[in-house]
């Protein structure tokens, strides 16, 4: 089978070697790059001839951002071409699109490597979803914040301290703010509820990041049995179905605040099944590029994942709600004392919750605000 | 398609439950029960009324026990029918006999359910190989164990104690020696030997239980900064492959020292994908009963899991080597104090250090012994 490749930096070349070095039956006959790149063969700067290509049964878009990879993937799937991608900001924004002109041409968007890099987590809720209802999800989804938080924990440094040696590591942007404003997460969170929920997840979900995490928060926090993790989360019930993106105190016991370094772990809930837990790298060329050839071998194998966003579940907040601790100067309504430097608020949705801190920040722009769900 | 179930107990009726609220397109169309127990119409105590019929594709066994079930599965891959179980027993005692008749009339051997209950285990390893070399795998196989020393951990409390407590809520037998001797994990480890590596495992792989872990072994170990697991595992190398069960003190802020209750977690490291990690119920009528559906489904896909043991990894002990810690009033060889209680001894295979551990105990029945890998 003939595949494309677009863009060759980072995950286009693990893609590319995986194939070369570890699978037979799959060939990348094009790659897709800038006109001052053409260092191969193989090599074009002109898509119509990859996607005019009738050899070409599936396309691997590597390249990121919105355009043109939201322009060629359409391109690919209206030529019947299956698509297999890693960018998680074309698919969240244009998740809807793709699905349906995919099904107009009976095409597939192979999405693995979108969420959790090397983790089977689009895979597992797929296989999960052939027998039970998927409840609900959560997730530790960034490498990057997971390594910031195990830094300040781990090292008792601060927040800024832990961030520059992310970025020297390169596990952190010049520019980290998709990172540790929760961008990212937010776009694998939609991803998320799409696949398992069947749903065109609403856009504008609450969304929090770390930026304002200060080591003294950590503290007070520790010394009440909980730890903070950034975590994606989804729920549905009865028709409905809510999502949030935000820091969330969890107990230091449980698996999610002992995973360390720039690791993913990522649960789902479902009806026979029970809890299931995948861990793993959540990025890396070799990792990314794994996901991605996975996919290219599913398709081969005949594996066509099918989504239909139909059946529409009704976005509704509060089916997403908890306690709140806060850090802030400002005074909050019903706000509790609850430990050193914070108060609690109890019982918000999440979507309250993001407007109760935008106030507070708004207030004192340092303010921290974390969830305190009852278990787990 | 039809199926048929053999055995009526938890797990076949789970199975024949889930089929039919969840499933559509496949049918449970016999199932094999002992004479005396025919409630059903679809029930017969005749199994030549299966193997014979076919109009049967697949038969589920789940009766357990190592007879009839190995001839029952002989005999039904024998016939070109392929076979779902989750009786680790009988696929850890015969699994190269099965694998060899199930090449042979290229039937296909299916066994998720065998390991790790709901958990995608097995058909993560496959999927997994299709890129990578698995080189090593770890885990928590057995939640009945995991249940008694999180419950001694949690609790404060004796082995004997929190042993009744399981006994008592269903989750060990009322004779417990499969359970806390290894023996259910040395089924389980042999299983992944086999998936992961494509051996036939040396069947006398080292095994040690936690029956004789006390209290206060978890407080001197915990001072140290280790909580204790029984661990199933397995590692690969230059043509070679070496295999243990035993307790194994784990880093207490590893994902293993926090796993909860009665839940497996259980892990692999491979090539390209890096490390990767399961968690979900390891038992129970509903998830065990998943897996075998899911079984049923992948062939109902086409997926064909093949194995073939032709290649033949070396046996190699010393590929499995770390230090140990003992509790015992035996004077061991190269002991050096550790802890509270507990001498050191360096550098011994996991074979080695069962031997050294028999003599502990021929000396002292109330020994404990524990590996202590240098990490995780």
């Amino acid at each position: 089978m003939k595949i494309a490749v677009l863009g060759y930096g980072t995950v286009g070349k693990g893609v590319d070697r995986i194939i070369s070095e570890r699978v037979s039956g799959v060939e990348v006959s094009r790659i897709l790059e800038l006109p001052d790149r053409l260092t191969d063969p193989r090599m074009t700067s002109d898509y119509a001839q990859i996607v005019e290509d009738d050899d070409i049964k599936v396309v691997v878009e590597c390249m990121g951002g919105l355009e043109p990879a939201h322009t060629f993937i359409l391109d690919a799937l209206a030529k019947g071409k299956s698509v297999v991608t890693s960018n998680k900001a074309v698919v969240a924004a244009y998740f809807d699109e793709f699905v349906r002109q995919a099904n107009a041409t009976d095409a597939s968007l192979l999405i693995e490597a979108s969420v959790g890099g090397g983790i089977p987590w689009i895979a597992s809720i797929e296989k999960v979803r052939r027998i039970d209802e998927v409840t609900s999800f959560s997730g530790i989804m960034n490498g990057t914040t997971n390594f910031i938080v195990d830094g300040m924990v781990k090292e008792g440094a601060d927040f800024d301290q832990v961030l520059a040696e992310a970025q020297a590591l390169g596990y952190a942007e010049r520019d980290p703010s998709a990172d540790i404003d929760g961008v990212d997460v937010r776009n694998k969170t939609i991803i998320t509820v799409g696949v398992a929920f069947d749903t065109a997840c609403e856009k504008d979900i609450p969304t929090t990041g770390i930026r304002t995490l200060a080591k003294g928060d950590l503290d007070a926090l520790r010394a009440m049995g909980r730890g903070v993790k950034l975590l994606g989360r989804g729920v549905q019930r009865d028709g409905g179905y809510a999502a949030a993106v935000e820091p969330v105190a969890v107990p230091i016991e449980s698996l999610e605040a002992n995973v360390p370094s720039n690791f993913n772990l990522i649960s789902l809930d479902a009806t026979t099944v029970g809890p299931l837990k995948f861990y793993g790298q959540g990025a890396g060329m070799l990792p990314t590029g794994n996901a991605m050839v996975q996919d290219v071998l599913d398709f081969a194998a005949g594996l066509r994942p099918h989504y239909d966003f139909s059946r529409g579940l009704e976005w509704r907040p509060e089916l997403l709600t908890s306690d709140y601790v806060f850090r802030t100067k400002a005074r909050l309504d019903g706000a509790e004392p609850f430990c050193e430097g914070m108060v609690l608020v109890r019982g918000l949705s999440a979507v309250r919750a993001r407007e109760v801190f935008e106030y507070a920040t708004s207030v004192d722009a340092t303010s921290f605000m974390a969830a305190l769900p009852q278990e787990g």
